[in-house]
């Protein structure tokens, strides 16, 4: 069986990541969504296991401690981590996933997995425009917003790490673009033969 | 001004790559034909530098001879070629070309513009399926559907040096894979900051 594809996709908050991928893997197969773990307790109807793994303090250190996450980060005094080991079991199975995080993070994920992952930058048309779009957001503080716009310059400095850069001008061509960069990959004959073996794919019926 | 992409697509003859070849490029933009160099006399209503560039044998041995040309092949007893210089000119005014050609011809491009070149392969389901399709043809003599054949063996076993693989089992399904393909490398990272110089993408408007 093919071995499924780790996309890793980032780019500064406010630039679209989100819809982006959610329209996109509406309309292919094959994929599955990573389960993080978080200290953040259960909201009501959240289920262990499938929503999140949820671990006290003491066990998720102790998993970055063990070197277990692929990333992981604090938000909101919250610590969230992508498990490498549900990560390269689902990838073995062949699902492909798909992890939606930053820029700090993404790195760290192709540093330990680089022939399974695909890195994807989403950028904005602009760095004013980001601007714009932050602030039309509205639910930001300023001192946020003004971190938030830190942040991106340094993330827009990384963009040459990234294998592809899609550009978020108009919200279809992004999410045709990112469609495109799933079946492509697939397709990459290294991808298609490994799991046939070199040459192998017509030998056998030779005869 | 973003430069062009050399798609080169090769395959077994009656794989379905023209097929394949022609949807695909309906249904985007920025492409331009690649015009051939050929011995053989015009067909009525044939414009040179338009269908072909029609050259005599003297003038066609002399730009082998200055390796001028990417490719060449001779079919029935008429000589053919890919004229380097047509094809740089073209990526650089920022037109993509596609190549329908043979694997040897394929393998000869990517040694001398690995750069700008993505190779891709068609494939049958199997060595039977291509069997059958040529059988299909009808318009084959037994000899020539024998050396096809043959042929067929030494192509399938280069697959592993071309970038992509299209398996033609489904004739719309590998037409949107050709498609993904085109889309998917026109946004490389590489390839959308080479115009725009390392870093300097949004730099400018920093301030």
């Amino acid at each position: 069986m093919t071995k499924g594809i780790l996309y890793v996709v980032s780019g500064p908050s406010g630039v679209g990541k989100s819809s982006i991928i959610k329209e996109a893997m509406k309309r292919l197969k094959g994929f599955t969504f990573s389960i993080s773990y978080t200290t953040r307790k259960p909201r009501p109807g959240e289920v262990n296991g499938k929503d999140y793994f949820f671990v006290d303090e003491k066990t998720f250190d102790e998993m970055v401690k063990n070197n277990e996450f692929l990333e992981y980060a604090e938000v909101h005094g919250h610590k969230y981590g992508t498990s490498k080991s549900f990560i390269k079991e689902k990838i073995n199975e062949g699902f492909s996933i798909v992890l939606d995080i930053d820029v700090q993070g993404a790195l760290n994920v192709v540093k330990q997995m680089r022939k399974e992952t695909v890195l994807i930058f989403i950028a904005p048309p602009s760095y004013s425009e980001l601007k714009k779009r932050l602030l039309n957001r509205g639910t930001e503080k300023m001192e946020d917003l003004k971190r938030r716009l830190e942040d991106a310059k340094w993330e827009l400095s990384k963009i040459n790490e990234f294998d592809y850069l899609i550009v978020n001008e108009d919200l279809n061509e992004s999410i045709n673009q990112l469609i495109s960069i799933f079946i492509a990959e697939q397709i990459k004959t290294e991808r298609v033969t490994e799991h046939l073996g070199n040459y192998s794919f017509f030998k056998f019926e030779e005869e």
